[in-house]
């Protein structure tokens, strides 16, 4: 048996993935984070920032159908929409494909990230950045969205885990959410990537639903497997219009019909109502007072 | 760093899991299969079986209930069971929970494991071996329902994977699937665990479902993730019963509710949607002339 | 390919080393340190400290012939040796086969590991514990050397590693290595284990060869392959008489056939010139002032 | 703990070495082998053929010059060399350091690797292939040596190991080596590297000494730690004259002076002694005359 060149993902040590690797294509340092973008046997060429699996070409597109469908399909008619991260360019891709979509702002601080995407990672976004409708902006996106007047009807929150220590904790607090509420029209919707529901580790999921919570009236938590984690990843939509009247079979299909986006490779009427019925461990965390807590600005959520 | 121990499943080469290790507990070999179990930090206890994860304490109850609760719930009154395999005795822990169960034929092969697991996997069993209603037998299932007088209300299938050159492959095929309904009472119903639904691998589940609909004329294919392996295990029930009657919302509740099944850790009416719910690329491969075959004594299915 | 079961030596995070491992025989703490025994394919039996790898059935010859001989060839009759650890008891079994010694005191403060040695690693003691001639005590071997009026002919140290925080860092101190000195006899002989001497890292070597420079008139450096630590292991042996003169082939050939020491696995005339001939960069180190330190007791040797 | 890029050596599947990956430096297939090049945190830049480590930058000076230096001091005066293999260009650059070399013959099959060679290991070949004194040839070596009519002082075989089907197998045979000895001027010296001299695998190394003692009067096998490997590396050195004369202290000494070769990283008169003065195990393998075979064209040599 001859050598053999392995990724190992030391997930809190006590289990780990290990995915084969044929070739590093980019293994640079930004900024704001080490950026790795491997050709790798079983799941395609794949993104790694500051070590965590990110993205596969295998399963890409489930995780930015997930994220991005429902909150597009919860709100009756998005017209612009708010990015907050997302460099691979795959989420603005499927925010795109909402004909109703008229403008799109993406604020991503790392444009490292975004130039060997475009580079790098066509396949993500299929020439998204190009698409007169968006607006690319390279900043805080926290703090762009402190300082501009602009509301939208949906934002979106596409970021890194928060690390100990890193950028994206302040993405994950209250004051953010509220922030983020602030700037949404009426009838607006929110949603982002809201950390692992494995049953070995859904605490941070169930504080972000509970955090949600405290600033919308109407939230919902959801999860689709991710093969390239190797654990389902948890989402969640919130807004305070009545969202469940948007997530009918009827609707969901007469909205991405009426959109023209029903040739999605992942997300029908039945993917959402698979990822919306949950494992009953992921509503026991949800409900269970003592599990999670109110993340705040002074008290940040941090995974490992 | 200090040196670590970790069980390494390479999965097909491309891609693997690691498990760290405290301690091997079982090390042995039986004469059908190599047996290993194993305390882990991330896993707990778990259970090898010629070096492929079977299950473990964090979450084997999620494999069994999502195995046991639907080919159970499917039968209007399920009073006799066989079970081909399930040696940890997890299996049979569910089954003996629906009260209007009175008689369990299980038939593993392999002696040594069901001591080792009667020892060693008091967790899995919790007793359930001795319960009156349960005849243990150690014999080849397939041989044995061949020679049977015997007709059951529900035939459960909890085989390892149909390796190359090992003895599970012929529990997989049209003739083991005709041979298991002709033992079945009117009203039947058939149950069994169906190989990954991992997007990168279902096309053994694909197999298994096209297989079964030559021989029951209602099938349902679902899955549940498991931590343990990684990836999302597929499961099937079938009948010649309508069985989609029996997986409503309002029937599954009472029924669990009846036969006195309420407190379940994973399985509910909700968990079940999630289940039955299937991801798109799922029901594509199901549908796909193109993925699996029709399963024959004489062209096997075999996963590596 | 199945799941397999490695030990994974990750040395200092830059490279590591994996064990096949079939079965743990021994996993537990005693009141000093982790006490792992395995067995594994390449090298059989294995015992491990703290996660790091003592020795093995394959080549643990290799390591205690190397370690003993060479201090107690340069001494013209040893008749009183002291042991400074070596629980394994191979280091004993070594010293015994020099039909001079009269007397083996052994100060292993682990108890719990001389225990399981005695059960585990029959292999490696021979029954070594009871030969008559030996005095086994479980204490801290510094404080016993500094409480003790007996001196002795030769003194050895097999001690584990000086890791940040462990017990092992007072016994390779300028203040130890007078105290070792000081229970001497005339023509007494010092020998001790004394880190890897890599390419990659051999500076903890040239301390240790540094300070006994500081405390001994003579002092010899060498060093032999181990595969099981898969790098080349350092020694020490040191003295105020002239051991130059003893380590000629005729002398150290006419003294194993006067000692009944001709029949070793490794160590003869040609295995010692292999040892004391060291590479290049081995002496450079040890000659460069710029690589490695004076160990004292306020400013210990620290390995990772 | 994030995620970490390593290469693993499965060596024989019974223990593994594992590489931590900064970065892909080169990953192709030539019409002869795979060819990876790595920039490694623990060896800095390395070199993989057909998933075999070849050499490092941390130690390739320690296999070069262990390679290289013997074969040449034992030659009078080396003027014309053939070189078999050695596409990294560190053998060449050995070579030349020796000012007697007038001309240096170097035969390597694989154009693709010496180019990728020349591009990005700068740090091994050090401008060699551009020395006036080197005719490069890319071409089988052993078809080469049975067509010319010129001979050479000194022949050196640095091929890669005659893996299973590989084209090195017939570089290792009895009728190998005599067309190399009938292709040597009077006094000529042959050098090859002769495979691991690890306690555990050194069968292989006997066969090739035994294999050389069949063909050439005066044959010495002798071995350097290679890190890199983990385990020692096996060399030999034959001739039709009287080595042992020419591995004297002082002719080794006054060789290298008079050829300007006393600034050599590893090889001088006491590295010399270190790697001729074999342990025991070695000795043994080599005269046990149940260890190892004649190695024919007709019964190659096989490594894993």
């Amino acid at each position: 048996m001859q050598a053999q060149n392995w990724l190992i993902d030391f997930r809190g040590g006590t289990r780990a993935n290990m995915y084969r690797v044929l070739k590093t294509v980019v293994a640079t340092r930004s900024p704001y984070q080490e950026i790795l973008i491997l050709d790798t046997i079983g799941f395609g060429r794949a993104l790694f920032l500051d070590g965590i699996p990110q993205s596969s070409a295998l399963d890409e597109h489930i995780y930015h159908e997930a994220l991005i469908h429902p909150v597009l399909v919860a709100h009756r008619q998005p017209k612009k929409v708010f990015i907050v991260g997302g460099g691979e360019g795959a989420t603005l891709r499927e925010v795109l494909r909402h004909n109703t979509v008229e403008r799109v702002v993406m604020v991503d601080i790392d444009d490292t990230l975004v130039a060997l995407a475009r580079e790098h990672l066509g396949d993500w976004h299929q020439g998204a950045f190009d698409d007169p409708r968006v607006e690319l902006v390279h900043a805080d996106a926290r703090g762009y969205l402190e300082k501009t007047s602009e509301t939208f009807d949906c934002v979106i929150v596409d970021a890194t885990d928060p690390l100990e220590g890193g950028p994206a904790a302040l993405l994950f607090t209250t004051e953010f959410f509220k922030l983020a509420k602030s700037r949404l029209n009426p009838g607006g919707t929110f949603g982002m990537q809201a950390e692992a529901t494995d049953i070995g580790v859904c605490e941070a999921h169930a504080s972000i639903i509970k955090t949600l919570k405290q600033c919308f009236k109407s939230v919902f938590s959801y999860q689709a497997m991710v093969t390239f984690f190797g654990l389902p990843w948890g989402f969640a939509v919130a807004s305070d219009e009545d969202i469940a009247a948007r997530f009918t079979p009827q609707v969901i299909a007469a909205t991405l019909r009426e959109r023209g986006c029903t040739n999605l490779k992942f997300y029908d009427v039945e993917s959402h109502q698979h990822m919306f019925a949950l494992p009953k461990y992921v509503r026991e965390a949800i409900e269970d007072p003592n599990v999670g807590m109110i993340i705040r600005d002074d008290r940040v959520l941090v995974v490992e």
